[in-house]
């Protein structure tokens, strides 16, 4: 399987392709590792597209983001030398971005690397987590602040676990969606950007060509020194405030995809600012997110704490805060630094929308 | 630097690198790790080595195999993201294997990976832990359960450090020189087979040539799919020896190359039973290593515990204690099954010896 590393298979190809891998593995050499969302809602799925002579052996993890750390790590860790795992077992990923970013990181340390599997189940997992990969967990409330660059043996993409998600979790993943449209430029934009309430089947239809904005970003520049890091636009300040809603006491916690909308409107309004992203264009990326997702309060205390969030951000250099920003639709330039007072003038263009 | 990866540089030339990189490198942007020894025996050299202007910060950690472990490792990333450590940063692992093996741990996983620099000070870590780019922590007793394989920027051995060592360690050391000689075969072996007590001056000459022989082995098989296994003889009964050592109340805990010794004695001897490994080669190697290491007492029960322990080792496949055996010098062949029987008569020839 080596060869075809970082694979990506859609439906029937990819269960056949698993089905596959499943004749290949002795007895109990598979781990599927869920979380107790996607062990009631995904796992039976699972089970219906996989040959009933396939073996494993399910490993559940608590689920959300904040589960997301060393302890559900080490757990994983001792979980997998218990049950006898070794170089050549298998782990299969079947959850959003929680599930595929912990599950590669441990499949990717575990004795030095053992192959993993993802299978999204979200589509944030499906448009971005699953793809590229990146394995990490969270240190001290701060994001991927560990983790390691490692492709899995592929990624399986079935958009009927579409329909296990709520709504909410549908929304989180058009921020990427929608990022990507960004990335790629008008073409992609049109098609988004008259969206109304996002329906299953139409969201369904864009995986494909969203996917394969992420890839061909990522195959260009595996190791984020350059290209990749347009994957990060909106997110500077979508991780900080996600970071932010997160520690606050009395904050209601964000969904990665509500933070990263915001950190879009704010990084474009920037953009616009410093390098002159046509203002139509802002109102219509404005506009799209406003009818999505809900709009988030922010007093003074809450935008000085998200800007001093930033500094953690793992693509800064020797300490400065580095943005990516917008010159037109899919045209990008990354590194630069941004006066604070634009951003404090960022936030309160949002809050004035 | 990163087209030069993995290279190894010797004495002035390393050092010449070393501060042509710190010049490269914006203030506060190098972290040196060391232990609590390597602190007071290594750090003057270190010091009097680099030029005055080289600017760094020092972060010590307890010494000892015992402490390789995720808390130290959490402690470690901890500091890093204290001090404000970026993807541009760059860490210096000052120390023997312990400290190589977990400060490339946490380099390359500490925001999904951040450049290494090994500066081995132990005769273990010089032809050993620093070369290869494997890193690890133990987890439960298992050595190196968790870890990642990245090669660092670069390998600067300075053998003056082996100076700091006491005799315990420099002989630690051997056991691997002794298996470099085994793998290069007779001209290597003929070199050593009569060595009595190691004196630091033809210690340290024998030192390019050992890395040599591992970096050959590494640079052909860098994910260790064949031929890097033979890397592995004496370590599969070596590691369960030193693990042992280490976990039963009462026993003496070994150091790694007492066990490797002891472990490629015994693995010698099945080498001799199943694949007719000449039997003058054997007395060879017995006697060299004999007169170098302290022999250690096992009784039925710690055989027992040690044969068991073997199914942990990662090189397993399949949940079946896989050895490397040799047929002659410099000719090995992997993945052998041996009885338990086997195992025990090796252990009562080491004890007869």
């Amino acid at each position: 399987m080596s060869n075809t590393k970082g694979r990506i298979l859609y439906n029937e190809k990819g269960w056949e392709a698993l089905d596959s891998f499943f004749k290949e593995m002795k007895i109990r050499q598979v781990f599927v590792i869920v979380d107790e969302h996607t062990e009631i809602h995904c796992l039976p799925l699972f089970i219906s597209r996989t040959s009933k002579e396939a073996v494993y052996e399910v490993i559940k993890i608590p689920a959300g983001e904040k589960h997301k750390n060393i302890s559900t790590t080490l757990y994983l860790w001792e979980c997998l030398g218990k049950k006898g795992a070794d170089k050549s077992s298998v782990i299969v990923n079947l959850g959003g971005g929680m599930v595929t970013d912990i599950g590669g990181f441990v499949a990717s340390t575990y004795k030095r690397g053992i192959r993993f599997i993802h299978i999204p189940t979200t589509l944030l997992a499906m448009v971005d987590a699953s793809i590229g990969g990146k394995t990490g967990i969270d240190l001290d409330h701060i994001k991927n602040q560990i983790g390691t660059i490692q492709l899995p043996e592929m990624t399986l993409v079935d958009t009927d676990f579409l329909f296990t998600l709520s709504g909410d979790q549908l929304l989180s993943g058009m921020a990427e969606v929608i990022k990507h449209a960004l990335i790629k430029g008008k073409t992609e934009w049109e098609k988004i950007k008259e969206m109304k309430t996002p329906e299953i089947a139409s969201v369904a239809a864009l995986v494909p060509s969203s996917i394969a904005i992420k890839e061909e970003v990522v195959v260009q520049d595996p190791d984020e020194k350059g290209l990749r890091k347009v994957l990060n636009y909106g997110h500077t300040l979508g991780h900080a405030i996600e970071a932010y809603s997160l520690r606050t006491p009395g904050s209601i916690p964000l969904l990665h995809g509500d933070a990263v909308a915001i950190g879009m409107i704010l990084e474009s309004y920037i953009s616009t600012e410093l390098l002159g992203f046509p203002k139509h264009r802002l109102e219509e990326l404005t506009s799209l997110i406003l009818k999505l997702f809900p709009k988030q309060p922010f007093d003074d205390g809450a935008i000085a704490s998200i800007i001093k969030l930033t500094s953690f951000d793992k693509k800064n250099v020797n300490g400065e805060v580095r943005f990516v920003l917008m010159e037109e639709l899919g045209k990008f330039q990354t590194d630069c630094t941004v006066p604070v007072e634009l951003i404090y003038r960022a936030f309160s263009y949002y809050q004035r929308a």
